[in-house]
């Protein structure tokens, strides 16, 4: 039998049509910056060159994370969960923002108890000088 | 106009079938324990009774994490994301361990630059002793 170092990674790409679910966290605080998808071709992209990239399901094509606005984010880590159909960037996210509203994480709502919202993230930026058209 | 405050969730469950991604997050150490999914009765329940409900895709019904194993998760913050298709649950997780397979997080394999994978997480439990049954 290999050894578990010696065994090669196969994501799972058949529960979501061939996308996984990728989380993006922020290396050294842990902050959820966000949360997108990827594809094969995604992922072995991300893995190469070490920069995140997914795949836009509303765009239908492969997203290099930052490439409209410069805000790479540079990837630490890569893990993947016990049945392999999710993975895990840990990432230094180049601008310090990661939404392309401007918040630091996406998950900038808080849902209260009784289901109403209250903003409780930071802005970063302002997404229209950031952006020439929206993300 | 309203204010923030005052606004109403409204999560877009059209993306995936009536589903979210749901990413549990340990409140205290910011650490990934898992991701599932939820619809909307999950989220719900989630919301209304403070302990992390799901939806499981492979059996197709509502699954409240810990009913077997007793290892549930209470939920101390849920945030959403900009375009509230994802949620984030931060909660303290009973028994110390969310994987199925005895360790602590889900994500407990690292992949490496070359593809292949390493054991990084930490075994909390022997799942043959806390499942009757694989969960």
């Amino acid at each position: 039998m290999k050894k578990t170092e010696e065994k090669e990674i196969e994501l799972d790409f058949s529960k979501m049509n061939g996308l996984v679910p990728a989380v993006c966290q922020e290396y050294k605080t842990g902050e959820i910056l966000m949360v997108a998808f990827m594809n094969k071709e995604a992922f072995e992209k991300t893995l190469k060159e070490g920069k995140a990239c997914y795949y836009s399901r509303s765009r239908n094509k492969l997203w290099l994370k930052g490439e409209e606005s410069g805000n790479f984010q540079q990837v630490k880590e890569i893990l993947v969960d016990c049945d392999n159909d999710c993975v895990l960037l840990k990432v230094k996210q180049v601008g310090g923002a990661a939404c392309h509203t401007g918040y630091k994480s996406c998950f900038f709502k808080k849902i209260l108890k009784n289901g109403k919202i209250k903003i409780v993230g930071k802005k970063v930026f302002d997404p229209e000088k950031v952006y020439k058209k929206k993300e």
